[in-house]
């Protein structure tokens, strides 16, 4: 600001090198103390007053100025240089005492705490005693005299020097010091600062905004950090230093009265607003004092925003000319349009919540946003109030493909159990439900209908609770929330720059034509993943997808798949409706058969209850046989599918090979559907996906069932519809030998969420609750792999499938469709890695078009 | 032997190359006939006699003559030049009517079913009418007369042409049509005999061992392909043809005797066999054929072999100089080694029990040999029978830990669940138990104490079973054992002579110091994996181990644990004790907790049982109290540390991090057995092993924690004690991230089973008996990669990380301890990749060292 030539007060800096220098050998380096005696003179000439003259005195502050802003971390000294006789001569000049002995109280105690490191209780203890002597609250209350004696009284409380250069050398050895204090230390390990940088120590002459009527001082931004709206934005208090607008014991005065109060500095101000923005090309947040009506700009940084305001500002100053659209793309993290998608807590009103004991607890952050609404304890339950308009938290140890109902009616969804793949965790990200899964320490008992919180506190059905699926908390009550507007025209205008920075694709995963839909809207462009056994689990769906299971043999199994494939074609005629003129990638079955069936523990209880009764109430035999038949039946039809580890287990490619007709249907559906919309105009685009593949054989096998019934289909329906074959590249052998895969794929597309758990050998749905959370504790893990890709294992397989697939097939279609997917550092790597595109659920699309634009951007 | 200038009767040879022309074309070669009749006319001239001509008739035979043996693939046709005039006058020729008509029946029989395709049914059905006729049981019996209608009966039931040279042509074509037979197909498949070879076929002119008593035909092999011993063995026939000694309807007289029946052309025979042996440097299988007093031979092949043979041979050879000390080693095949190692079923009786019924079923071959005794249900029963001297199998649906002792009394291991790695697989390998597991089709029952087959015969307790482990067949009844001998010093010389040859080190897994015992004996250079889990197995520790697993804190476990720790320490010692001198290398815990507590399933059975008890029956209601508390406190524990997918949960090293006083209590009872075996003067040489890990700070937290307690019990001891710290590699990250864990690990050992389940995303026990038998059988896999090591997927991996392992580090240190290090094809690809040693189970050891030695001597 100084060079800007604004109203700095003259001063000079002692440079970060020398504090490095200092933290190095514990001691000041060799020749500062003689550099700052230099400067101090100069600072003397400049000012005309000197350092510990009672005549003309000259008082300075000691601010910490770090490269990098660490608001409230770093330690300041002001109005260094007073000692008793300069207090005395201060009065004597302004003719105000209690200005003179309140800036040397002030001194004396920071020195103390500060600087020397007292403890801060008996200062404030001395005070207290004071004002109740006096009988006022406040301290700019208490008389001259009064302010005096503390003085002296704090002087025995720590031995402050009279020497003013030795309080400045002291002071500056503090602020630096205080660089390796544990807050700050601790800040810069959580914002990624390094350890190494150092601070510099800021010099300056004071000046005084308690000089009576004419002196005031106060904060401003240079625009609305809250709304981004470009207006001047502050709080001032008239009579006062810089750390009352800050304590908040006074009612600040907002901005706008200063026109009124000091025409000329509240002009003046304005103008050096807009300089410094056009200056630093960013909002500032400034600090200033008008000392008897002088202007006197103290500190400048930039200022901090929501995530509405950083996106309105972005936009603005493009269009301002102030910087290009590349920049204002930069300007937004991808996490501030998050924000955008979903209402968030408001954060003061949790921070109160918190305070009166409203926290229950936290589990998983899987979903996010905010949502409130009264507690259900079963999916027909939060149906029925939803109808009602009553708003509904569905709350379950953990939810089943039957609950979808609910889960859908529901405002958010929590859960006791279950991780970040956890089926509610999968549908509410998938539907932008808020939700809190894992929420290990809430007993939420279905039967009693009760929420049971770790101190007792138990909740009943209908009360109300508001979750943060942003942050993963659970609180009771009604919590204010805040809804940003996706629809907000600027967003629109910073993603369509981003748009056209970006190289990669940005597709969605969707299963159903609502989701493709909300995928378009949100700018995907292609569906990258449609899991089509999501369908089956609809409730109408899964008794016919269970005797599919079931059926005795190939003929009965053939019946049961007639009646499913009109259901699945008409699924997929809406997709392909939905995305006309898009790629639209539908994976064939996945997950092992007994995750359609009912669960086998509910079973052998069922059946061990039934026997036991059996036994033991002979008149009740003929009744209890005709239920323990069907029960036996079902309990041993899913113990023969059961498997130790189904996640490695009969699924993907693997069941398509073992149960052919299964996969057969779903390709003719597929290809049904595509004829059928052609006919309509539809543009259709499919490309048909083998989930699971290992080796090269299994997708040899698999191409040639898709062609053969592919051909089948356009040869009945006389129409041709041109598709691509690929496979999801998800184990570690299929990206070792992905060349082979090659010669059968046209596409690959990564699924990162399997990739990782096979390259790090770690169930994802065991490890998140258990160890997997400890390890990041612990910093045995820097990330999670599930959120962040792994990018020296799993990422290093990814690479190798690129390399190998396209040596193999030049152009080979590359993507991902894990929940990685929508990860910016992640798209990042997928950028640099030479990816085509990447999907990932509709909700994040739009901060998937922004990370990949500031990907392009940045490399 | 034409051209060693042996008794070979003239001949020519048509080349292969026509083979493969006429199988292009489908028909003969231009010019394949004039040079046919070129070469024709030669051998009348050598012979003196002429194609077709009754005055001096020669008579050929036409033979397949494949580059590689396919012994009863291939067609031959005899007696070929004979028609009725040349019969007639071959009678005439011979004075032996009979002689002459039962050639020309032949010819016509084999021209009408080989040449001509014709069925052999009828030709059959007619010598059988004859033999009725004439009331004898043998062809060799019917008179001339008979044997010239049957010719004429045999023409009427095929075209026979009279045409020699027709003739001829025709069983040219059909020797090649043979190659491509069904047959001749499936037998390449799996002998890997390349398709495109195609046959060459001998035209050889006849000699008859069937012109009297002067005249004999038989086979034999230059040394005893049984036992191996070098002697001449066969068999021989007076006056017959080669088919009537294979056909086996006349019984044929050993070799010996033909010294006194022929001593002339025996004296030849001997020679010649000599000479054989000398110019194929191996052992022959010869066919000859003595025609009035004249030897000649009609074919050399290199003789099968028993394994027993195959060494002594090789060794015998060796000493004999007729071939190389090296070549010696790789004459004999790792395989042969193994059935050196366990008692197998006697081949000859086991076709029997096929042809009888008695084959019950067949499961997985997880642990070779031979084992039979009588059906024990559970392992109390065996162990008893065992006691009491009665031969035991024990049969389980499959079996737990608390089953070892009844595994270790029974003679053999038979389960109907369970795959490779199953408990029983296992525990049968390990201990050289032969076992058949997973054999699904058949019924097991402990309560009923039945084994039901699958055609629905009952099998009791008490009933004798035999089990093929090598194959993995099942039969009802005492089936005849062979038992080879470790111990015969021709097979130590032969493992001598491959331990000269071999780089690579073999390491063997071993848990209990009998099996590091017994794994020295077989030649281990060191212990490769010692699973310190197993001792925790025994009766007397699992109460204690799963003390320390639910101690409700830290102080309780550290109890328990000090229980544990002598006992632990005891295992080492004598480990270390029983390997003096030799690495030992000690992993740390490793299986999920889980498997050390009994059944969820049971455990919910009880407590549902007792819980429907408690509802219905009042009365019971205290009693049944103190019942139900213990069981749902367990319950509920195993519940907690259930997991979805076990083998991708909480386990190994995480284990490690998550409850540390378990494995310090390992590393310390291993430091306390090493100082106090060093005390007595043993020489210690421990490697402690990480398992599971996949990221680099793992290793680092646990070599501190190694070396932090090393460090404290050496202190306490007043001893040093050098070691070696390591990981397994047994998690895909782990050997892409290689690098970083060589900084803290001094060595590195494959743990392919594992590294194979996640590289292929296949847990090996839910798809050994599901897909993976399904993919083998189709084709989708060539080979088991559990047995046999997936280079290009598992092998790859390996690849990478030996080389960023090294490329950090050194000489760092490599071996292999899955159950691959006993594969051979897999010790091959491992002395490629550069590893240092491969370790395997005691059993395999031999097998290790000899295909160790063959990989060197290819490489």
């Amino acid at each position: 600001m100084t060079a800007l030539r604004l109203p700095v007060p003259p001063g000079f800096v002692v440079t970060t090198e020398a504090c490095r220098a200092a933290m190095k050998t514990n001691a000041a380096p060799p020749g500062l103390w003689e550099q700052v005696d230099a400067a101090l003179a100069r600072l003397e000439t400049a000012t005309g007053r000197r350092f510990g003259d009672p005549a003309a005195p000259l008082l300075v502050s000691c601010r910490s100025g770090a490269k990098l802003s660490m608001p409230g971390m770093m330690d300041t000294v002001l109005n260094l240089g007073l000692n008793d006789a300069v207090a005395e001569a201060l009065a004597r000049e302004t003719g105000d005492a209690r200005f003179a002995y309140d800036a040397y109280r002030r001194l004396a105690q920071m020195f103390g705490t500060v600087v020397l490191g007292a403890p801060d209780e008996p200062f404030e203890a001395a005070l207290a005693a004071r004002r109740a002597a006096r009988g006022v609250g406040n301290d700019a209350e208490l008389p001259a005299e009064d302010l005096r004696e503390l003085t002296q009284q704090f002087k025995r409380l720590a031995p402050f020097p009279q020497d003013p250069k030795e309080q400045l050398r002291a002071a500056v050895l503090a602020v630096f010091r205080s660089w390796s204090g544990k807050r700050a230390r601790d800040y810069r390990a959580a914002a990624g600062i390094p350890d190494d940088l150092g601070t510099a120590v800021n010099v300056v002459s004071m000046v005084f905004g308690n000089l009576g009527l004419t002196s005031a001082t106060g904060v401003a931004t240079t625009r609305d950090v809250t709304t981004g709206a470009p207006q001047l934005e502050g709080d001032f208090l008239v009579n006062a230093q810089g750390e009352d607008v800050v304590a908040g014991t006074r009612a600040t005065r907002p901005i706008a009265e200063l026109d009124a109060l000091f025409p000329a500095a509240a002009r003046q101000l304005r103008g050096i607003c807009k300089k410094l923005e056009r200056h630093y090309r960013e909002v500032q947040d400034v600090e200033f004092t008008i000392e008897r009506n002088r202007l006197w700009m103290l500190q400048t940084r930039t200022a901090k925003r929501t995530a509405q305001a950083a996106i309105r500002i972005a936009v603005d100053l493009a269009n301002e000319k102030v910087i290009s659209r590349r920049e204002a793309v930069l300007r937004v993290g991808p996490d501030q349009v998050d924000a955008f998608l979903h209402p968030q807590l408001d954060a003061e009103t949790s921070k109160a919540a918190v305070a009166e004991g409203a926290l229950l607890g936290s589990g998983l952050n899987v979903s996010p946003g905010a949502a409130i609404g009264r507690l259900a304890f079963d999916a027909d339950t939060a149906e029925a109030w939803a109808k009602a308009q009553k708003p509904v938290i569905m709350a379950r140890p953990e939810t089943k493909p039957d609950d979808v109902h609910g889960l859908l009616a529901a405002n958010g969804v929590l859960t006791s159990r279950g991780g970040r793949t956890s089926h509610a965790a999968l549908v509410a990200r998938q539907f932008g439900k808020p939700a809190v899964v894992g929420a290990m320490k809430l007993v939420i008992d279905p039967i009693a209908r009760t929420l049971t919180a770790p101190g007792g506190r138990v909740l009943r059905e209908g009360d109300f609770v508001s979750i943060d699926g942003t942050r993963g908390d659970v609180y009771a009550g009604e919590l204010k929330t805040v809804v940003p507007d996706l629809a907000d025209p600027r967003l629109t205008t910073l993603l369509q720059w981003a748009d056209q920075a970006r190289r990669l694709g940005v597709y969605a995963n969707a299963d159903y034509p609502r989701d493709a839909e909300r995928a378009r809207q949100f700018g995907a462009e292609g569906i990258g993943l449609c899991r089509t056994e999501h369908m089956f689990f609809e409730p109408e769906r899964l008794a016919v997808v269970q005797a599919v299971i079931l059926a005795p043999d190939a003929a009965a199994r053939e019946a049961h798949l007639k009646t499913l494939l009109p259901l699945q074609r008409a699924d997929f005629e809406g997709l392909f409706t939905a995305m006309n003129g898009l790629p639209v990638t539908i994976r064939l079955i996945d997950p092992p058969l007994h995750e359609f069936l009912p669960s086998h523990d509910d079973l052998q209880r069922e059946v061990t209850r039934l026997q036991t009764r059996f036994e033991l109430c002979p008149t009740e035999r003929p009744a209890l046989e005709t239920l323990l038949a069907p029960a036996r039946q079902m309990l041993a039809a899913v113990e023969r599918l059961r498997e130790q580890n189904p996640m490695m287990g009969l699924r993907g490619v693997r069941l398509a090979i073992h149960m052919p007709e299964l996969v057969r249907m779903q390709v003719r559906a597929l290809f049904e559907a595509a004829c059928a919309c052609a006919a309509r105009g539809v543009k259709v685009l499919p490309k048909v996906m083998v989930p699971l593949t290992a080796m090269s054989a299994e997708l040899q096998l698999e191409r040639a069932m898709v062609e053969d019934v592919a051909k089948a289909v356009m040869a009945e329906q006389g129409r041709i519809v041109a598709y691509r074959f690929g496979t999801m590249i998800e184990v570690p052998r299929a990206a070792l030998v992905a060349g082979r895969l090659a010669e059968h794929a046209e596409f690959f597309s990564f699924g990162t969420n399997d990739l990782t758990q096979a390259t790090f050998g770690i169930s994802r749905d065991d490890a998140e609750p258990k160890f997997l959370a400890e390890y990041l504790k612990r910093g045995i893990l820097k990330k999670n792999p599930f959120a962040t890709l792994d990018q020296a294992g799993v990422g290093e397989l990814m690479r190798i499938a690129i390399e190998r697939g396209r040596a193999r097939r030049k152009g080979l279609d590359v993507g991902i469709c894990g929940e990685h997917g929508g990860d910016p550092e992640t798209i990042a790597f997928c950028h640099e890695a030479g990816l085509d595109y990447v999907s990932c659920s509709p909700y994040r699309v739009p901060i998937a078009r922004l990370a990949a634009a500031h990907a392009a951007l940045r490399a």
